[in-house]
């Protein structure tokens, strides 16, 4: 929560690098700097520099010096939280970090709560809860995609398009309220065949943006792949050769670190993050028991947007078609897809590979990729296959995409309060009834951009910050 | 080393926190930046903005925004390395990061070596080798007497005095080369006497210099200390609870990690490092065969400034006297510390505890510290002895500390040949072979400020650095 009044501060950075910050953000910011640091150029008093001011000088604590550093200062409302605020830029020592913020809390400061600087910032009308949200997201964005939903988001993305709905249905309820107002007269002041035109017309947007939260929710937290197949097939060398450029990437981003229980893969800025993978890394004996690796993967298949299916070139053709058909008949998440995939060509000549192509296409239909994770051939098609499997199917891009499980809670409230309304006009029900729907949905839409806050809400969106965000 | 004439960039945050950091510099810094960013105030043309600029704005690549950030803008020669140079605040992502670097090398920016900024302005004369030297130290610094040190050596230190010795040593070896010039009219241009008399002052500063070195490193290094004893005397409970505080400040201190190998704890802003810990965690076994504990603790004994010899309250005091003998007697550090403890005295009545105080003062010339580790009684007084240990004895504190090996051997070399030169003048050597010695002397000092560098010197100083510094 805000600590109302006060000035918080908190380091911005985390540990290591060669550059630390630290954040003061209220009333007393620039008072407080004011007495640890000295500015080398002695014209300058920081007291009254300007906004957007960037000043060099020392930092002392009862006159022993403490770092050389560059400060930031900016004065309200023109900073970030909307108060005055000061950033210290000093070398990246936990020492002095403490130190820092030892001097200020003793100056009075008070240590800010996670994402403290961000809350005060909606608070004072620097942006909207959804937009202080995606402030969150922009910076646990891993992959393009994940960051350009954040990135859409924090400059203002389906808000203003959120607020005109709530405006739209706030002029109505204001219609329903006057009709009510002198319901012994009998009056209607809103046309009833428009008034159901417009919150259909609501609702489906409403609902378009609601049913985008499966993409956009996969999009965040990375598109959810399984490979399916039974033990040797390759299924850990494809996971590999699908790693090894991945890995280097990463390896160059200093603080990179991975978490390995799932991998994950970046392609066409996207997110694949393949599941249970510890399973591949250690299949052998449990996987030659079970015929074709199925009823292990039966539960993973479920969560999968995608779905591997590998079977090895070497295989009896009868056998790739069966187990092909069995993937096809798991139950899949809705709008998922299945890649079907022949692994080790490298075992087969090209005229073996063309005629084992022929068989799976004339007796079962199917058109699987070729490839040998050995020899990494035809991964490049695969990854393009991977890539397609996002933007086609369930998972299609729409102009805005909610990626918030709060925001989409909160469309599905809307969205049925809506259908209750409708439904309320057509079986006639009476106005105070269809207008409180109506007012429910607005207080739905309202949750999402902060016209309505609870410090519950406020409290469970803010917990999830950083410290100095 | 560094690439001349380019522009390099680098991150200069580490992962993590809510803000990042990619610093650029060199001749086209400014205008790599102003192709991916736009001021909000397109007022603003970053290219005529003045030096010590902060401009709010956004980085777009390709017309796809980015983010919203702030750029700190100098210029040469009025910045960290002495060239153009900009600072721009991201939120700490690490697509972010990425995808700024990226834009940054694609318009001819390459990344920096590790410590190329700081090499930079010690090239462009912001700083001399040892002040660069500094800004790593007082970035690993971990405690406020290492940070103490750096923060020193960054403002100039020592610097200033031995320039003032190698100003005097240049001196002379002018005027013994006047000598060498007209040595067939057999004139002495410097009075021997005097001569001599300079080079004992010169060296016995260089002396006292280089034997500041084992306290300055033990200071950046953390003071070795072991906790000697037989099994069962309550080690490793000692250590607990002088480690107890400590585990709360350090878990304040986002993205602090502590090596789990030594435990470390910062006492009167020294940092005491408790060797072979991992000992006292298993000690059970093993130690019950070693009557006393000794033999094991002997060779850690000898890299440790402090040993904390401790027996128990309950043993017979012969026990303990022949304990603390052997102790006082294994071959120790020089000018290490013994701190003798005696710990459980909460197994003891008031009146027992005196009488073996008594017992041990009068039979054994002993004043242990008496303690309860259980009951944490008596460790306040055990803390001030550690502290005291490292500001008397051995390790004493001079007005100029030195904690850096290479300038460490940089004074020893400057001693020896100082010491050559006394002996030439007292045995008579010819001026010329004096005049060498004179030189190398000169030539060794050079090196702790960058007088003289190689690249070897400069590779092997930067290579530890961080990138982005």
């Amino acid at each position: 929560m805000v600590q109302k009044g006060t000035t918080i501060c908190a380091p911005a950075t985390s540990g290591g690098g060669a550059i630390a910050i630290v954040r003061i953000s209220g009333p007393d910011a620039i008072k407080m700097v004011k007495e640890i640091f000295k500015p080398s150029d002695d014209q300058i008093d920081i007291v009254s520099a300007k906004g957007y001011s960037l000043i060099f000088g020392t930092l002392s604590s009862a006159d022993e010096f403490l770092d050389e550093v560059l400060i930031s200062l900016f004065r309200a409302p023109l900073s970030y939280t909307g108060e005055d605020m000061v950033e210290i830029s000093c070398h990246a020592s936990h020492y002095i970090q403490e130190k820092i913020m030892e001097l200020l809390i003793r100056s009075g400061s008070i240590p800010a709560n996670p994402g403290e600087f961000t809350m005060r910032a909606f608070m004072n009308g620097k942006m909207d809860l959804s937009q202080a949200e995606a402030v969150a997201d922009i910076i646990a964005s891993d992959s393009e995609a994940a960051h350009r939903l954040a990135a859409t988001q924090l400059r203002g993305g389906f808000s203003a398009e959120i607020e005109k709905l709530r405006q739209e249905l706030l002029h109505f309820a204001a219609l329903i309220e006057l009709e009510l107002d002198f319901s012994e007269e009998d009056i209607l002041f809103a046309d009833r065949g428009m008034m159901t035109e417009t919150i259909i017309r609501i609702r489906s947007l409403v609902d378009t943006l609601a049913s985008s939260f499966r993409l956009g929710n996969a999009i965040r937290k990375g598109i959810p792949v399984v490979i399916a197949g039974r033990a040797n097939v390759g299924k850990s060398s494809l996971l590999n050769v699908l790693l090894q450029e991945e890995r280097a990437i990463v390896s160059e981003i200093p603080g990179t670190t991975r978490d390995t229980v799932e991998e994950v893969i970046h392609l066409g800025g996207l997110m694949f993050r393949f599941i249970d993978t510890a399973g591949l890394r250690k299949e052998t004996v449990e996987d030659k028991i079970e015929a074709q690796g199925i009823e292990r993967t039966l539960s993973k298949v479920s969560q999968a947007a995608v779905v591997l299916a590998v079977s090895e070139a070497t295989d009896n053709p009868d056998d790739i078609i069966s187990f092909y058909n069995s993937v096809k008949n798991i139950q899949t998440a809705p709008g998922s897809k299945i890649i079907l995939v022949v692994n080790k060509t490298d075992l087969l000549t090209t005229g073996q590979t063309g005629s084992l192509r022929k068989t799976l296409t004339d007796s079962g239909g199917f058109a699987p990729l070729f490839i040998s994770a050995r020899e990494s051939t035809g991964i490049e098609d695969l990854k393009q296959h991977l890539i397609r499997s996002v933007e086609t199917g369930g998972l299609k891009m729409p102009q805005y995409i909610v990626s918030n499980a709060r925001h989409w809670h909160a469309l599905i409230n809307v969205s049925a309060s809506l259908e209750r309304a409708l439904k309320g006009f057509r079986n006639g029900i009476p106005t105070e009834l269809i207008a409180t729907d109506i007012r429910q949905a607005i207080y739905f839409l309202g949750e999402i951009t902060g016209k309505i806050t609870s410090d519950e809400i406020l409290g469970d969106i803010f917990k999830n910050f950083c410290i100095g965000k």
